[in-house]
């Protein structure tokens, strides 16, 4: 019936604006050349090495749901409004809390030692007294979940996989199972406790944390990684065929409910203020470091990108939104809330992209678009080509925290960090401020200038439902 | 008088052997080639790696006066016996312990975060709530050695020297004095603790122990040593231009008199039994690594070497004694009481070398020996040619353990290391097996088995009182 479907179209179209034109997706030459001269401003800036510095120095750790957490939200509103962000607000977020508490290991037998561990995020404690059990160690996740029934009963589980280095993080997904599930899986085969070796490529004596969860009907225990270096002596110690007795003590433990905020800065549009660029990284980080690769340099390099984007004499066409996301490490928590909260006007989400895998050089660019704008994607990365960024596919990611946006057909692109380092300090007490090379840094904030500025600017739209 | 002189040279030759003829320095062709065989053998063998991996997995971190002290002369001896050695004793040596306790720091205004800290070998505690006082920082320890009476009062003093990365470790004696001496200078100006930048070469987020002293009429104040991304920390908050509050909590105290044991093993020669060629290295270690490269690596290097000539078909004319020595970190207590307890047999020394440099390849070779010996120094230095080692000075220092040996005249050799990357682990958790390599270990092996034979074959002697 064509009233019906001409009514449909009226609403379609008053909700999502310009999106569903058919405007031929393009970009214009005087937009190209001021984001040209915005990349190459970029790189001299080293603003974003300022505000990276800021937030390690000033707020430090900002575990979800800690005095930290606050401390960021409170740092993230003052600095959008210092660098004079059009619009500054917060939307909160509310989530469970964890609370990590002491944490040591050591070997009982045949050879005291202590051992270097973390608590995996949300695991519980221990009795209060620790914990002693004999190791059972198995080469992967796999392998434990192949173990015959009862194989670890009454038995501490040791995984031993070891993450491989790569450029693109490939080596995480394999390793990081046994981390997410490695308890559910123990505690099947009877285990009272998990050690695994870190889900981390270097070999310092530090331990890298994360998320771990449980499963309804499985019994809850208590799940620690291993430093590199401790993982290697233990096998060392297993392979003298004796029995390994070791003792695990952890403190941690469920705390209340807690509400964050998800913090936004706007550079407001000049002709479609509506619309916007979603950039951003993730305001929390895990206690151990000072969160200064994961995630102060996505908060830094993209906030830096819209604060350049606000020198230029006029504002761009479309608004550009900064969002510094909340508790992104314990579930993209932030990220849901926002699609949540948003998923009734993402036709004026132009496209977005997240950084969030630390300060390293970025030398591709992936993006997630409808056909028809896959030239103007192509345009795009042309700008980065004297970055050493190359175009790359139209699979785009666009990072943790557009998970729920993309899933809901929003348009992203990933600007693809060089990661093969990121794994040696993700996670751990060396997440710190030393890791961060100024120039790399200012390399990512031009690549972001360049997408955001551009992404506002274009004519037509990169699509709704690109799935 | 003539009978008299005559008597006195009888005594002498009696107790002093053939190191008083006037025999030419010299080596045989046949011993040259065995050496270079042997070190050939040495490339191939592994047998240092080996020892290093069972001492750190089944010993692990060895502080003097501790349970794991104890540890490590049992595995010594045992180690030792096991592999052959002619004869295996041990010697006790008598010293006061320090023990560790708890360490935290924290910032607690105006921007509160927690620092990464160890205290300082010997360090008294804080009162038992900890110590909370605003930091009062110089650029090094001469720049608060200069500073006017009273300028740290009440303050916790901050030390900010780096330490410089360099392959001889000259980088190092420059930084140590602060750690050794800078509660000394800061209690004089009124200060109530002392932080130092660790003494160390890398950028994570470990602390770097190591010993220090109070002078007496000095008031004692604890003292720590931060990482070194937490020195940067430190500095970039007091860059703010506002009062930094530290609170330190050390629980540290002066233990009880221990007696623990310099553990020697001999290779007993063939034709001068009472003459032996020392080589070896420290048994004890710091406790927050598991000491593989201080000094794991030298007892593993020297041990492997003297292994090796035993399983020569003939013993050499001489013997070769490898001494683990006893508590090297707290002030060469096992290095003293040998020189002590052997200072009237020293003709029989005749030549000695400490591995304790860690376990990077060997560069140099220096010598300390009398004019008329030089052409054997460099002869030796010649079959270890093909290590890639070539012969440095006359000036040698012959290692730490050497010193009081040295002091009263004994001959020495320094085997240099590459120290590049010692510095990066010296003293810290990270003190671990990975950072061994193999081949690299090997080398080492080869030139102590070179110095250690030649020697104990050579014609004539390195000299006496060659100071």
């Amino acid at each position: 019936m064509k009233f019906k479907s001409l009514f449909i179209s009226s609403l379609l179209l008053a909700s999502q604006s310009a999106l569903l034109t058919a405007e031929t997706p393009s970009l214009e030459a005087k937009d190209i050349k001021i984001a040209e001269q915005l990349r190459d401003e970029a790189l001299k800036s080293s603003k974003g090495y300022a505000i990276v510095e800021s937030l390690t120095t000033e707020v430090g750790p900002r575990m979800a749901g800690t005095a930290g957490d606050a401390a960021a939200v409170a740092w993230g509103e003052a600095k959008l409004k210092e660098l004079g962000f059009d619009k500054v607000w917060k939307e909160p977020v509310t989530f469970p809390t964890w609370k990590r508490g002491v944490e040591t290991a050591e070997v009982v037998s045949p050879f005291p030692q202590p051992l270097v561990i973390t608590a995996l995020g949300f695991s519980v404690g221990t009795p209060k007294g620790g914990l002693s059990a004999e190791i059972k160690a198995y080469e992967t996740l796999q392998d434990l979940k192949d173990a015959p029934e009862n194989d670890a009963k009454g038995k501490i589980v040791f995984i031993k996989y070891r993450m491989k280095k790569a450029r693109d993080g490939s080596g995480y997904g394999p390793a990081v199972s046994a981390r997410g599930s490695g308890a559910v899986e123990a505690a099947k085969k009877g285990a009272v406790g998990i050690l695994i070796r870190s889900i981390g490529t270097q070999s310092h004596r530090m331990a890298h944390t994360g998320m771990m969860r449980y499963a309804k009907d499985v019994n809850k225990i208590p799940a620690a990684a291993l430093s590199s270096p401790d993982a290697d002596l233990l096998e060392n110690m297993l392979t003298r065929g004796k029995p390994v007795t070791v003792k695990l003590t952890l403190g941690s433990y469920d705390g209340p409910e807690y509400t964050s905020y998800n913090v936004i800065g706007e550079i407001t549009g000049s002709e479609k203020p509506e619309e916007y660029v979603l950039i951003g990284g993730h305001l929390d980080s895990w206690d151990l470091g000072t969160g200064a690769l994961d995630d102060g340099a996505g908060i830094a390099i993209t906030t830096a990108a819209a604060e350049l984007i606000s020198r230029l004499p006029e504002r761009p066409k479309r608004s550009i939104r900064v969002i510094m996301w909340a508790n992104e490490e314990q579930g993209l928590v932030g990220a849901r809330a926002y699609a949540e909260m948003h998923k009734d006007k993402l036709a004026n989400l132009i496209t977005g992209a997240e950084s969030d895998f630390g300060a390293d050089r970025i030398w591709r660019i992936d993006s997630r678009v409808k056909p028809e704008a896959l030239s103007v994607a192509k345009d795009i990365a042309k700008v980065m080509e004297p970055l050493g960024i190359k175009y790359g596919n139209n699979r785009a990611g666009g990072g943790p925290d557009l998970i729920p946006l993309r899933q809901l057909g929003v348009s992203v692109f990933s600007l693809r960090q060089d990661g093969t380092d990121y794994f040696d300090y993700h996670h751990t007490p060396d997440d710190t401020l030393d890791k961060i090379e100024k120039e790399a840094l200012d390399q990512n904030t031009a690549a972001y200038v360049v997408l955001a500025y551009l992404a506002a600017q274009m004519n037509g739209d990169f699509g709704q439902k690109v799935e």
